[in-house]
């Protein structure tokens, strides 16, 4: 199988992405690479790699798209970029089953959804990140960005697709989807929740369980849990900043304190990776861009090789599964066809 | 000053409420307060401590409102219930200024929006927890679910009641407000963000910074941040899981590894108290419902007699700082009459 990379994505490209591309060779004989941006500087990096060169083809592309310009205006108009030299061999190519990228979020979605297409009947496509959980699975967060001002058709084709890509990447059977809203009653919420909550009760291929109060997206009780792209990317902040405050917290709290805390710390030094390490929901991935045609992985931007080839793995598992092609049967079978 | 206390309001009432209560006495000599409840258990607790009797009065109330209820429904039709008894005192007595309870949010909620009623010009009334940041400082998110589907019109007037009140209770002169969205950019957001941040940017009266993503919240670059109450309430309970989810995770790291850990656990646990202590945003008093004529707070449910003490304290503080007439002299510079 052939994943695309986009060698010039992220804030460590291209030598990390590089690096993580020759990682996922070596983890998986089973793939090949195309890897997309400026031959010059992929070529140089690659020359200080053992690799086999028949496992990585190499598409030239001078331009790049960065963080902070338009992300429809710069898939519109740089031809010469690796994103969109990408996405036009994603699109292209039927070898080509799936792509990683660590670059700009929005270029990447916006590629995706132009050059790639959704799939028939998808109202919106959604970028869900697996997030850490209690026991350890994980739980998919389904929309974290990709959409704001949602419909409730929308919430419910995020709980379809999000439940045949927890079934992939999860390896669960029937997925508990939780739809995240103020209050767990059936009546709580805004006119989006209380209008998704009777959408989602009604489908019968989904194994919706109820309201999901935001202190209980990471307790292990659901596998998916849905929302607006807005407040999925509020909840997914949140967490993080949390997250950062609290290790901020006991780290002045360790130095403000006497040898014998100091000491502690030191102790605890394995305990607190491990931690550090169950919160890191880029190390196992990143977020797939659910709804377009192919395996679309979103790394994140500060991805160094293990997030890169934990990525391109990740993507090879998607297309095995065929995510795709079960979201595709899941929308059929939802026999919902919406309006955008 | 007088101050109301919901007697019977709380997981642990009137036990804590009554112990909580007399401890208010002692840390304040300027107070007198008015117990709203069961008359005999109140008495029963009372009879156990030693206090000024000419500094408190009971006002009997033989029923109560649970959280199971609808707010609406009890507020109409319970008027023997302590809420209701001191909803009618506090818009009443013009001697009684502010308002505790640790009962059900929406009875309290909707209790005071009826009874005691909305500053003139205020659009909606929003409630308004002080969250814990790095610096100590702690910044005021308003709204965190008093309403859903607010309008642009609502965020601004969060804002504008949200600087009086982080002025009283943060001590800070021109406290920065942002707008919680999901990116940083000016043109970032949903439709209410987008509009809400041009009527932000035009007012003169506020210190608006700009746009606030969910990671910054409790970074201390605000002492204001305001949102819907649906976003704010997915912000503040994230921010509880995750805490939560972060503690569960090093307890388990520590119980499963061996003598060295746990020993350093051991050393660690002066720092791990003070940093559950920064976090618990209850310590330091409760919610208080912004837009009201008098000062109300909203105590959390499982208060202990500390957590009481501490609203009592507060809801002092704020009748005392006038945040009602800060409020309201901030909606009427303003010069907005906003329709609901």
């Amino acid at each position: 199988m052939k994943i695309i990379l986009d060698a010039m994505g992220g804030d460590y490209a291209p030598k990390e992405t590089v690096l993580g591309a020759i990682d996922a060779l070596k983890l998986d004989k089973d793939i090949k690479l195309v890897l997309v941006g400026k031959s010059e500087a992929i070529n140089k990096q690659l020359a200080e790699c053992e690799y086999d060169k028949s496992r990585i083809e190499i598409i030239d592309a001078q331009d790049e798209i960065s963080n902070d310009e338009s992300p429809t205006m710069a898939i519109k108009t740089k031809k010469e970029s690796s994103l969109v030299k990408a996405f036009e061999k994603l699109s292209s190519d039927e070898e080509c089953e799936a792509f990683v990228s660590a670059g700009s979020t929005g270029a990447v979605l916006v590629g995706a959804f132009m050059k790639v297409g959704r799939i028939k009947g998808v109202s919106r496509p959604a970028l869900a990140p697996v997030l850490p959980t209690l026991d350890g699975k994980g739980v998919v967060l389904c929309d974290c960005g990709a959409n704001v001002d949602s419909k409730p058709i929308n919430l419910l084709h995020f709980a379809i697709m999000a439940s045949s890509y927890a079934q992939a990447m999860l390896g669960v059977e029937n997925p508990r989807v939780g739809l995240l809203n103020n209050g767990v009653e059936a009546h709580k919420g805004n006119e989006l929740s209380k209008e998704a909550y009777a959408l989602l009760s009604e489908n019968k291929d989904i194994n919706f369980v109820g309201n999901c109060e935001a202190r209980d997206m990471l307790s292990g009780d659901f596998e998916v849990v849905v929302a607006d792209g807005f407040d999925g990317n509020i909840a997914l902040k949140t967490a993080e900043g949390t997250a950062k405050l609290m290790l901020k917290l006991i780290k002045r709290g360790v130095y403000s304190s006497g040898l014998k805390a100091k000491l502690g710390a030191l102790m605890l030094k394995p305990v607190f990776k491990d931690v550090q390490k169950a919160l890191d929901y880029n190390a196992q991935g990143g977020a797939c861009f659910l709804g377009v045609k192919k395996v679309v992985v979103k790394a994140h931007g500060a991805s160094e090789r293990g997030a890169i080839s934990a990525s391109i793995l990740q993507a090879k598992g998607l297309a095995k599964n065929k995510v795709c092609e079960k979201i595709k049967a899941g929308i059929d079978a939802s026999a919902i066809n919406a309006e955008d």
